[in-house]
């Protein structure tokens, strides 16, 4: 098993992170306009659309201001039965948000592909907290000649 | 042992992102403005400075436009011994760059950073290649509470 690592931190209070993560709205304003679902209660499912396909994530943990724990229940073959975790932690004049995608079989070339667009994502995430104004599908910032 | 894997694509043709990977202008370009050494000799060492700190990269592997491959002999304890690996193979219209920092021994919060921190640079390393300007130390994209 492998896993996608990242670190981000942003000025924004953890419970202004937390929502981003378990609304439709917050989620929306970073991930992909195209969010539906229930992200804010545990058992809940996302459903994350893309133009290229989509995923749903059903919602294992909620622990408010500090952790999220999805599964992914459906979505491309490599990422089915991962898990995505979100850690929140107070440092400072910052939150610090400590994320892994885990579970990946193999560090095949698409692993290699979401790695980048994830910190690309969490930089619009951190872009929405900060400024109001995240970079979501369609509107993201293409890193290669898949997305 | 856990993995920093990352793709990019860039419209430059292999033989151009080669020379920003083995030329001190070129690296200078995207990763850090205080570049110095020799990058495009095997058994060569490449010294890249940045406000708190650096690493120091002995070139182990050079196969011109296709691979370059190094190893961290100086810089922080984590990072000592691993080995940064850079594929380039034409897709169509694009340079895909395969990139992995690997043999790190723990997946440690400053493996988290360094991830992120790595796609950010892999942007300016694309952005180089196709406008001209990069966004290499101390005009680097901040993460984080840590840079």
């Amino acid at each position: 098993m492998v896993d996608i690592l990242h670190r981000i931190a942003v000025t924004s209070p953890p419970a202004e992170v937390y929502a981003a993560l378990t609304t439709t709205e917050g989620l929306a304003g970073w991930w992909t306009t195209d969010t539906r679902g229930e992200g804010g209660d545990v058992g809940g499912v996302l459903r994350f659309r893309f133009g290229a396909g989509g995923f749903d994530m059903k919602v294992l943990t909620l622990d408010p201001d500090r952790h999220v724990l999805w599964e992914v229940v459906d979505g491309p073959e490599e990422w089915i039965g991962t898990h995505v975790d979100w850690v929140l932690r107070r440092e400072g004049d910052h939150t610090v948000v400590l994320f892994r995608h885990e579970g990946w079989k193999e560090p095949v070339e698409f692993m290699h592909h979401c790695s980048t667009k994830w910190a690309l994502f969490l930089m619009s995430l951190k872009a929405l907290l900060e400024t109001g104004k995240g970079a979501p599908d369609p509107h993201d910032v293409k890193i290669d000649n898949w997305n």
